[in-house]
C-alpha cells in the first residue's frame, strides 16, 4: 500500500475539530464517499475520459484521511493515482485542488445543515447560497475589475477546434482577460492554455483560470492542469448560476448536449424582461470547419423561438481577434455601467434568475417523461424545460447515477408537441453525426433517450 | 450634518444582501445599536477615557449606514468624531477597524442564530465558537510560527510604567515577537509601540498588533492607534479564551482589578490537572517603582493558595531584556513541543478550559451576592469565583449597564469567609491607594462594591 | 507615420542625462545604429526567420528616440512593426525587452569606454566584464538556489523535435528548474514553453526564462515571446561564457553548426585539467527520429578525440523524464558542492575558461583560412579551433557582415589535415542532409565554406 | 576576540572578485581605513555623541574582512560593538547599513577611478556623479510620486524640541510623506519616529526614512535606528546636492551651525535667477520655546540680505498640522508641475546649482582666512561664502581632521567687512547661548574660530 501525506495549500482556512469529525472515514457516511470520490477525481487531473465510473473503478483501494497537524489539517492518501506525483512529490496544483474539494464539500454541508428547510426553494436564499460558497472559496476578489470570460463548449472536441479555442484564449489573454470554465479538458482547457501564453506575453500577474464543477460531473471531467481555482458547487443549477453571476461575458464554442443546455440556460435568462437593462455579451464562435454545429443550433433557435431570441447572441466564425476585441470592449462598458449603478464587480446581484432555472432538476425517468414540451407556453418557460431535456441527456450520457438507471429501465422517454419533438430529434441527430455525444475513439453512440412523437 | 463615505478595508469578505439587511438602521434593532456603538468607539481610536457613557454621550447624532457599492459594501457615517480624519480623509487604521467591527458583529450574530441552543453551554461548542470567530477574522494564520505574547495590564498606568512597558515591548520586538492585548491605551498600547520600533530595527515585516475586545468594554477602552488587527469577541469569557488559545506566552504588567481578573483566570487554567503538560510561560513584570503592586498580589496568592500556586508564575522587576529573553526561549520550546505533538501553532486546541471559566458571568447584584467565597473549596473553584468577583468590580467601575444598576441599587455586596474577605478587602484597598481603580486626574474613587464580612 | 510612446519596464534603472545623450539619433553614431537594429529585432519578437538582412530591410523607416519623462526616460518609436502591439498597446514582454536592449547597449558601451585597453585581452578582465553585464541586467539573483538548465539546439527544428523539446521542458519545469537559452525560436523556445506549463502545474512563481543573445545574431533569431529576461552580450564568446558560468547543467538538443559550436566549446572547457573538480552535467537528447544527428556528432568526437572526450557527455534518446531527473539530481549535488566550497550559486567564478575560448574570433576569410586544423595539437586546442570553424560557418550562414563578405569574396576556405578535413566535411554534409543548415521551406542550402583538402 | 559573520542585505548587488580585492585589509589602504571607520560608525547606530574621535577610539581592535560566500560576499567582523547585536544576532537594520557602506565606498571609488580628472570640476559631471551614486544605491525609485520631505536641524536639541519634531513627523506621516535627513540623532531622528507612527496609523507600506551622510560626519552622527536607507556621499557638497535634488520640500528645525550652513545653501540656490520657476517649499518651524533661534537667523538674513531673501522661506511657530498641510499641498503641486514639464519625480535635474555650491570646500586655516566676506558682492556669492564659513565651523567642532588642525594651529581666523563680521559674531554668540554649538552635558563650548574684525 502506498501512503502519501499532503499539507494544505490555498484558500482553505484552518479547520475546527468539529469540522474534521464530519469527514472521518469511520463515519463511512455518504458525505465521506462524496468527498473521497471528488478527491480521487482531482487526483486524476488532466485525464481525458468521459466515463466517471471507469475512472472511479480503477482505484478501489484509494482512501483519504484527515489528520491533525501543527499547522492545520493534513491529508493521508492511500493508493492515490501515480500521475498526480512527480518524483514522489504531489503536483502542487493538484494539492491545491484537493483542499478546494475539502473546503467546498465541508462548507456546503455546513450551509445545508444550518439552512431553514423552507428557504431551500426560495430564489433569494439559493442566490445567497451560491454567493456564500464562492465567497468561502475566496473566488470573489474585492477590488478586482470585471475581467472574467465564461467559456462554454464540449470536453470532446477535435484537434482543429482545440487549436481554435486556444487561439481565442491567446487573444483574450493578450487583452488581460481571465477565463472561467467547467474545469475539464477540451474547451474547458484550450482557452485557458491560450490565455496563459497571452498573460505571459503581457506579464500579467493576476491570471485566474477558474473551474466550476459539481460532484456528479467532476469524475467524468477531472480538472485540467491549468485550472488555478477550483470550486465545487452542490448541483448543476447552482454551477450555472455561479457562471452567470461571476462572469462578465460568455463565449460558446462547439460542444455537445451539455453546451446546448448552457446555451438554453443563458438564453432563458437574457429573455427575462427583468434583465432588459443587463449587458451580458454572448458570442458563439468556432473555426470554419465547425460551422455545421452553429447552423444546427442557430436553425433550431430560429425555428422554435424566432428572430427575437436569435438576436440575443452573435455568431463569429474563424476570427479570434474580433471575438476578443468585442469581449474586451463589452466588459469595459460593463465596468462603467456597474460603477454607475454601484453594482458589485464580482457578483452580479441584480441579474434576475427565475426559480425555474434555479431549482435542481433530477433526471429520473419520471421527471424526464413529465417535462412540458409544448409550443404553447411562453418562450422563457419553454427554454427552461428544454434546458432540462438536455441536462437529462447529459446525465444519461456520463453521470453514474443516471447511467445505472438507464441500464435498468431503458432510455428516457420524451413526450411533447410532435413538431417540437421533430426539431429536438434533428438537433440530437446532428450532434451524433458531428461526434458531439461522446469522446471520439469509443464505440458508436447509443442514445440514452427516445423521442416519443 | 457631516457625512463621510468609507470603503471596505481588511479581512472582511464581501457581504451578501441578506447580511446587509440585518444591520440596516430601519431595523432599529438591538443589533444595530450594538453595531453603532462599537463603530463609534472605534472612531474614537486613541482616546484616553474610562467612561464609556461619556464617550458615547458626546456623539448623540452619530449614525452609520451600510450601502451597496460596486466593489462591495460601503459605510455612510453621519457626524463621526473629527479626530478620526486627517484633512477630511479617514485614518486608514480606523477604516480597517470599522470593518472589523462590522465583520465580527455580523458573524457572531449569524453564529448565534445558527447554533443549537442546547450547545451554548457545552465547552466543546464554546471553544468552537471562539475558534470560528478568530478564523473568520483571519486571525489564525496558517504557517505562522508561534510568536504571540499576551500583554495584560491596566489602561490607567503612570508615565514610569508606560516607559517600562514600552521598553519591554522594544525587547520583545527586537526578538521578532508579536503582541496581543486588550486593544486600549496604557499597557495595551505601550508594548505595541515598543515592539513596533523593535520590528522596524529588525526590518521585521510580519508585525502583528492584535487587540481583542468585547462590546461592553470597547467604548471605555477604544482601540489604540497601533492595533493592526481588531477582534470583537461576544463576551469577556470568550475574549479571555481567545487570549490563552492564541497566545504563546503571557506577560502581566501593573494594572487594576481587570488585570487581576486576568491573572486569576490564567492561574485557574494552569492549575487544572489536565493542563500539566502545557507550557504557558507567565511573567509578572514592572519597574522598580511598581514593586508594591506585585507585593500586593503575590502576597494575596501566597496567603490564600500557597507556594504551589505562586510557583505558576515568575516575577521579574526592572529587567526588560530578561523578560524578553525568557519569552523568546519559552516560545521556541513551545514550537518544538507543538510540532512534535502535531498540535496547531495558531490555536491551542489541547488546552483544557473548564466550563467554570467559559460560561459568561453576568455581574448583577444577585449574582455578585451569591458568589461562593469560602476557603473550603478546591483552589481551582475558588480561583474561578474570585475571577468573577473582580470581573464584577470592573463592570461596576466602567461598564454602562453595571454602573446604571449601581446608581440605582447601591454597591455590590460581597459575602464569604471573613478571613478571605479581609484579604480581598486588602487587595482592593491597595489598588485604590496605588491609583489603580480609575484613571488619574478624576475624582476620588467611589467603590462599587461593599465587603460584607 | 505611426508613432508610439513606450514607458520603461524592467530592470533598467533611470538614466542620467549624460547617458541619454550617447544614444540620441543626432549622433547618427554606430552605437545608435546598433541600438536601433537590436530594438527592431526585439519588436519582431516571435518572428521565425533566419535572414536578419531581410528582417531589418522590411522596416527602413523605423526609428527610436529617447525622450525624458517625469518618471524616467521613454521611447518614441517611429513606424514599428504592427505585430508588437495588441489593440494599439505594445505587448508588455516586448516593452521589457526594448529596455533590456537599451540597458545592455548603454552599459557595455560605458564599460568599454572605461576599460584600460591593455586589460581587454586579460582572461580575468573578460570574466569580470561578463559578470558586470549580467549583474547590471539583474540576472544574478542573490539567494537563488542553483536551478538553471542551459538548453542549446537549433532554431530550425522539425515539428517532432519541437514537441520533444517541449516535453523535456515540461519535465524540467515540473521539477522547478528554470531555462536559459539563446532566446530565439525552435529549441530556444520549446523547452521554455514546456517549462512554463510545468511551472504552472507546480504554481512555481520564480520562473526564469532567460535569453542570452548578441548583436550579430539577435536579428536572425529575435527573442521568442516566452523569454522573461533578455541579455545582450557584446560578442559570441562572452555569450558562451555567460551560459556556462550562469547555468548549472546543459542539455543539447538537435541543431545545426551553431549548436555544434556550442558543443565543441563546452567539451573544450570540460577537458581543461583545471576543471577536473567541476561538475557540469551535459546531456544530449532528442526523439527517436533524430538519432542520426547524435550519431553524426558522437561519431565525429569518437573518431577525432576518442573515448575520453565521449565520456564527457551522455546521450539519452526519447526519454524526457530521465533527462529531467538526472538534471535535477546533478543540480542538487552542485548546490551542496558550492555551499561547501563557499562558491557562488549564481556565477561559477571557479570555472577555468582558457583565453582561447574567450577571445573574440572574427570570421574573416583570412582568419578562417589561417585556422590551425591539424591533428597534432592537444585536444583542447583542436577543440578551440574547431569551435572557430563552426562559429565562422554560422556567421557565413546568417550574419549580415559575413554574408556580405561571402557574396563579394566567395566561400570561406578551410585548410588542414586531410583526414580531419574529411571528417569535418562529413559532419557538414550530414547537417545539410538533415536540413540543419537553414530553415526549411527556403531554397536549397548553398555552402558558405569550401573544404580545401 | 569576538568574531561575527554577517550576510549581505539590501540593495548591494553581488561583488566581483576584482571589487572585493580593493577592500581587503592587506591593502592597508586609505580606502580600507575609510571603509572600516564608516562600518564602525554604522555599528554604533543609535549612539548619541558628537565626538567621532572618541567613538572610533573606543574600538581600536575592530576590523572588518570581506569573504566570499556561496550567495555573494559576507563580512567577518572582529570585535564589533556589542550594542549592534541582540542575543548574539546582528540587528537587521545595522546589517543593511553595513552593506550600504560597502556599496557606496566601493562605488564612489570606482567612479572616481574612471572619471576623467578634467571633469571633476565640471558642474554637469558633478551632478551626474550625485545621480549615479543615488541610482546605484537604489534610492531613485522609478514610478514613485513626489513625497520626500527634507528635515534639517540639529542633532543636539532639547527634549521639548525633540517632541515638537516628532509631532511634525507624525503629521507628515499621516499625510503619507516620507522623510530624508542627515541620518543621525536629534532632528534627524525625531521626525522619522513621528512619521513611522503616522505611517502605521495609515497602514502606509512605502515608508522611506532616508539618511544621507558623508564619511567625515558619519562617526559623529551615527545613523539612528529608524533610517531604512543609508547613503554615503563622498563630501558635504554632494550630500547637500543629493538633498535638494531628491527632496520635494524642506523643513528646517532648530539646529546649530550645520543647520545654518544648510539654510544658507538652500537660500543661495533659491536665489539663483535660473531657479525662478522652481518650487521648493521651505518652512522653518519649532516649538514656542525655540522662537529665539528663529529670531536670530531671521534677523541676520534681514539685516544682511533684506526682505527679498526673507521672502524665500516661511516661519511657522508651534503648529505641526499647518506645517504638514502646507508641505502636502506644495508637494502635490510639484507633482503636477513636473508631470507637465516631463521632469523626473525622483531627481530634480532642472534645478540649477552653481559651481560655487558644488565644489568641495576644505576648511583649512588658509581657506578659512581667505574667504571673501565683504558686503559688496552679489547676494548669491555672499551666501556661498557664508555657507563655507559655517561649514568650516562645523568641521572645527566635530570633524577629526579639522579638530586636529585646530589643536595644533589654534582657532580658524575669519576676516572681512567689520559690519558683517559683527553680525556673524552675534549669530554665533546666540548659538552658544542657546546651547546649539555642542551636545548638552559636555564642557563649556570652546570656539574653534576667531572673528578678526
Amino acid at each position: 500500500m502506498s501512503i502519501h501525506y499532503v499539507n494544505p495549500k490555498g484558500s482553505m482556512d484552518q479547520l475546527s475539530h468539529l469540522e474534521v469529525e464530519q469527514l472521518t472515514k469511520k463515519a463511512k457516511s455518504e458525505l465521506y464517499t462524496l468527498y473521497r470520490n471528488c478527491s480521487l477525481a482531482v487526483l486524476n487531473s488532466g485525464a481525458v475520459t468521459d466515463d466517471s465510473r471507469e475512472l472511479l473503478g480503477k482505484y478501489p483501494d484509494f482512501d483519504v484521511h484527515l489528520i491533525a497537524r501543527e499547522r492545520g489539517v493534513s491529508l493521508e492518501l492511500h493508493n492515490p493515482p501515480a500521475d498526480a506525483f512527480v518524483d514522489n512529490q504531489i503536483i502542487r496544483n493538484i494539492q491545491y485542488h484537493l483542499f478546494a474539494v475539502l473546503r467546498d464539500i465541508l462548507f456546503v454541508n455546513v450551509l445545508t445543515q444550518r439552512m431553514n428547510p423552507c428557504n431551500l426553494q426560495d430564489s433569494k436564499f439559493i442566490t445567497n447560497q451560491v454567493f456564500s460558497i464562492l465567497r468561502n472559496a475566496k473566488a470573489l476578489i474585492v477590488g478586482e475589475h470585471p475581467n472574467l470570460v465564461v467559456c462554454w463548449g464540449g470536453h470532446s472536441i477535435n484537434q482543429i477546434e482545440y487549436q481554435y479555442c486556444r487561439a481565442v484564449g491567446l487573444e483574450l489573454g493578450l487583452r488581460e482577460l481571465n477565463i472561467i470554465t467547467g474545469c475539464g479538458p477540451g474547451v474547458m482547457e484550450a482557452p485557458m492554455k491560450g490565455a496563459a501564453i497571452g498573460h505571459a506575453n503581457q506579464r500579467y500577474k493576476n491570471s485566474r483560470f477558474i473551474g466550476i464543477t459539481e460532484p456528479s460531473i467532476i469524475a467524468s471531467e477531472p480538472p485540467n492542469p491549468i485550472v488555478t481555482e477550483l470550486v465545487i458547487m452542490p448541483d448543476i443549477e447552482k454551477r450555472l448560476e455561479a457562471f452567470v453571476r461571476m462572469g462578465h461575458g460568455i463565449v460558446i464554442f462547439p460542444g455537445g448536449p451539455g453546451t446546448f443546455e448552457e446555451f438554453l440556460y443563458i438564453l432563458g435568462i437574457k429573455l427575462d424582461p427583468a434583465n432588459k437593462g443587463q449587458s451580458i455579451p454572448l458570442i458563439l464562435t468556432g473555426p470554419k470547419e465547425s460551422e455545421a454545429y452553429f447552423d444546427t443550433i442557430h436553425r433550431f433557435i430560429g425555428e422554435v423561438f424566432g428572430q427575437e431570441v436569435q438576436d440575443l447572441y452573435e455568431i463569429i466564425i474563424d476570427d479570434p481577434v474580433t471575438v476578443a476585441r468585442k469581449m474586451r470592449k463589452s466588459i469595459s462598458e460593463i465596468k462603467h455601467q456597474r460603477a454607475e449603478n454601484h453594482d458589485s464587480y464580482g457578483f452580479n446581484w441584480s441579474l434576475k434568475i427565475d426559480q425555474e432555472f434555479q431549482q435542481p432538476f433530477i433526471p429520473t425517468h419520471d421527471n424526464m417523461a413529465n417535462l412540458d414540451l409544448h409550443l404553447e407556453q411562453p418562450a422563457m418557460h419553454l427554454l427552461a424545460n428544454l434546458r432540462r431535456v438536455f441536462s437529462g441527456i447529459v446525465a444519461g450520457n456520463i453521470k453514474p447515477d443516471a447511467m445505472d438507471k438507464i441500464e435498468k429501465l431503458g432510455p428516457f422517454k420524451l413526450h411533447g408537441d410532435p413538431v417540437l419533438m421533430t426539431k429536438i430529434d434533428r438537433v440530437l441527430r446532428d450532434f451524433v453525426e458531428q461526434h458531439r455525444m461522446k469522446l471520439p475513439g469509443g464505440d458508436a453512440y447509443v442514445p440514452c433517450y427516445e423521442i416519443v412523437k
